[in-house]
C-alpha cells in the first residue's frame, strides 16, 4: 500500500491522479494499492476519469492542505488532518509502506520527523537528488536538510546513499565519492578530510573511491556523491539554474531566424529525443533517508510522468531491505569518537 | 606594463604570444607594454611570427617552468627563477602593474602570497569566477582559495567583489547577494547568517540584496555572488561539468542521424552564434583579490582569445582604483566583534 498526498504540489489532484494511473501501468501485476488523502469533493471528478486509479485506491478524506508558503514549525503545530499529515500518518500506523507528496518540502520533512522519528543518531533526514549523468544516474546527498555535517554524519550519508542507490538503481556494488575542492587527501576542510579517513579505514562494506570534484557529478564518475546539505543544495540549484539557462539559449537559437527555425524543424525528431533524455521527470522523486519509514518528495511542478516516477521510486524503496542494510553496515562502523564539535547542529527544513 | 608568464598553461608560448597579440588589438593606443617571462629559445620563433608583440614586449629569460602537478609548497621553495615566479616578482618590484599566468593555480597563489603578501587581515586571496548569466556576467567569489570562511571574511569578499565588478564590468553600483540554501533570514548556518547581519547593519557603501540561491547565479539576479571557497568551488565545477554534459548531448543530437545533421547544417549560423555567446573564453581570467598587487589566472586550457581576455581584465584592474576603493569601504566597517571561540554553526527551522 502506498500513501499519497493527493492535494500536494502546484497542480494537486489533476496531476497526482494521472500520475498514479501511470505508476499503475509501470508496475504491472495489480498488487500495488493506494491510499489517496485529500478532499473527496475535489478528488471525485478526477477519479471518475481514471477508473483504474479509482479501482486500485481508497480515498481518505482530509480536511486541509498545507500551503507551499507554510513554515515547517507551523505545519507541525497546525498540520494535523491535512492531506500531507495523513499521508505520512498512514506510514507511521503501518497501513502504508511508503508516502509520496509533491507538497511543501520543509513541511513534509518536519511532519515526517515528528511522526516517524529518525531511525538512528541523525537529527534529520538526508535528501537525495537523482542526478542525470553521462553514464546514467548518480545519487547525490544531502541536498538540503543538514546544512552543517561533521565527518560522522558524512559517513552515515555514504552508508545510506549506497543502500538507496542499490535499492532504486539496481547497482550491485555502488561506488561512492566524497565531494571536495580537489582529489588529493590534504584538500578541503576538517569535516571532509575526517570523513575520508573514516571511510578509508573503517570496515564498512562498500566501494569508496575517495574525493570527487563538482564536475565529477555530471561525468558520472561514481554512483553516489556525498556532501553536506549546504554544498549539495547549492550545487543542485546551481545546476538547475544552468539547465534553464541552456534551455533558454537553445530556444533563442532556434527561434532567432527563419533559417534556424527550418533547421530545428528538420532536426525535430533528434531534438525531441534529446528533450526526452534530459526530461527531469524521469529522475523525479527525492527520498528522505534516515527516517523510520519511506517518504518521497516529488517536485512541486512535476507533471504526471514525474509524479509516477516518484511513486515507482517509493515502491522500490518500500520493497527493498534498505533499512536492514543500513543497520547492518552502520554496525560495522567503529564506535564514534566522542563528539568534539558543537552538539548544536541544526539545519534548514529546506 | 603587464607581466606575462609566457610558459604557463597547457600550450605555453604558442597560445600566450597570440593571446598578447589579440590583447594589443583590443587595447588600442599603443600605451600597453609587456614583460614576457620565459625561455628565449622557445619564445624567439613564436615572437618572430608576431612582430607587433615583439615590438610591444621585452623578453625576460626565465630558467624553468612550474609544472601543472607541482605542489604549492614545492613551488614556493623551488620556484625561484621560473617564468611564473618572475612574472609575479615584476609586480612586487613595481616594474609591472599586473601579472597574468595560465599556469598551476595553487602554485600561482602560493607564489603571489609569498611575494606580494596579503593587503589586509585575510589569509589568502579570493578567487573570482566571471559567470555568464541571462543578464550578462556575474562575479562569483570565492571559488576556491578559502575553504572555510567566517562572517567577517564573507563581508570582506563582498567589499572586494563589488570593487572588482565595478572595475572590470563597469557597473556603477553592483548589487550583491550572499549564497545560501534559501532566501529567508533564518536559513543557512551561522557564518552566512552572521555575514547577512553584518552586511545589513554595517554602513558599507553598496547595494546588498540579501540571500540568493544557486539558481540565482545563472539568472543573473545580482552582479556579485558571495560564498565561501568550498561551496563556490563546488558550484563552479558542477556548472563546468554540466556545461560539458549539455554540449555532449547537443553533439549527440546533431550527429545521430542524417536528418539531424541536415537540420544542424541549416541552423549552423544560429548554432555558431550560440557557441560564440557561450564561449567561456570571453569570461576567461580569474583575479586573485586581496593581494598587494594584481595577479590574474588564465584557464590552463584557454585559447589565444581567452588568454587575451585575461590580459584585458588584468589591464582594467591595474588601471582601476580597486585597492583604494576596497580600503575606503572596509574602513566604514565597524570594528570586529570579539571572535567567538568556536563558531557555533546552526540554523533554525524556517
Amino acid at each position: 500500500m502506498i500513501s499519497i498526498d493527493a492535494m500536494g504540489g502546484d497542480h494537486g489532484p489533476t496531476v497526482v491522479v494521472p500520475g498514479v494511473a501511470r505508476a499503475l501501468k509501470a508496475m504491472p501485476g495489480g498488487e500495488v494499492r493506494f491510499l489517496l488523502h485529500g478532499d473527496p469533493a475535489t478528488l471525485g471528478p478526477v477519479l471518475a476519469r481514471f477508473p483504474d486509479v479509482a479501482k486500485a485506491s481508497e480515498v481518505r478524506p482530509a480536511t486541509g492542505v498545507i500551503s507551499s508558503e507554510a513554515k515547517p514549525a507551523h505545519a507541525m503545530r497546525r498540520g494535523k488532518g491535512t492531506s500531507m499529515w495523513n499521508a505520512v500518518e498512514s506510514v507511521r500506523s503501518g497501513e502504508a509502506a511508503a508516502a509520496v507528496s509533491a507538497g511543501n518540502t520543509g513541511a513534509l520533512m518536519a511532519i515526517s520527523r515528528l511522526l516517524l522519528r529518525m531511525a538512528g543518531a541523525m537529527d534529520r533526514p538526508a535528501l537525495v537528488a537523482n542526478w542525470p549523468t553521462m553514464r546514467g544516474v548518480t545519487s547525490v546527498l544531502d541536498v538540503g536538510a543538514n546544512v552543517v555535517c561533521d565527518a560522522e554524519r558524512l559517513v552515515e550519508f555514504a552508508v545510506m546513499g549506497v543502500a538507496y542507490h542499490r535499492a532504486v538503481h539496481k547497482t550491485d556494488r555502488p561506488s561512492v565519492g566524497l565531494l571536495n575542492v580537489g582529489t588529493e587527501t590534504e584538500k578541503g576542510h576538517d569535516d571532509v578530510r575526517g570523513a575520508d579517513r573514516l571511510l578509508r579505514e573503517s570496515p564498512l562494506d562498500f566501494d569508496y573511491r575517495g574525493f570527487v570534484e563538482g564536475d565529477d557529478i555530471a561525468k558520472g564518475t561514481v554512483d553516489v556523491v556525498i556532501t553536506d546539505g549546504f554544498t549539495g543544495n547549492v550545487a543542485l540549484k546551481t545546476a538547475e539554474g544552468l539547465a534553464r539557462f541552456f534551455s533558454a539559449q537553445l530556444r533563442m537559437t532556434f527561434t532567432g531566424s527563419m533559417q534556424a527555425k527550418l533547421g530545428a524543424l528538420i532536426a525535430r525528431p533528434a531534438l525531441k529525443a534529446m528533450a526526452e533524455r534530459l526530461d527531469t521527470g524521469s529522475v523525479n522523486g527525492g527520498p528522505f533517508l534516515g527516517l523510520n519509514g519511506t517518504v518521497v518528495k516529488s517536485h512541486g511542478s512535476a507533471d504526471a510522468r514525474g509524479f509516477a516516477n516518484a511513486i515507482v521510486l517509493a515502491a522500490n524503496l518500500a520493497r527493498s531491505d534498505i533499512a536492514a542494510e543500513i543497520d547492518r553496515n552502520l554496525q560495522r562502523k567503529p564506535a564514534s569518537a566522542p563528539n568534539r564539535e558543537s552538539p548544536n547542529r541544526e539545519s534548514i527544513e529546506a
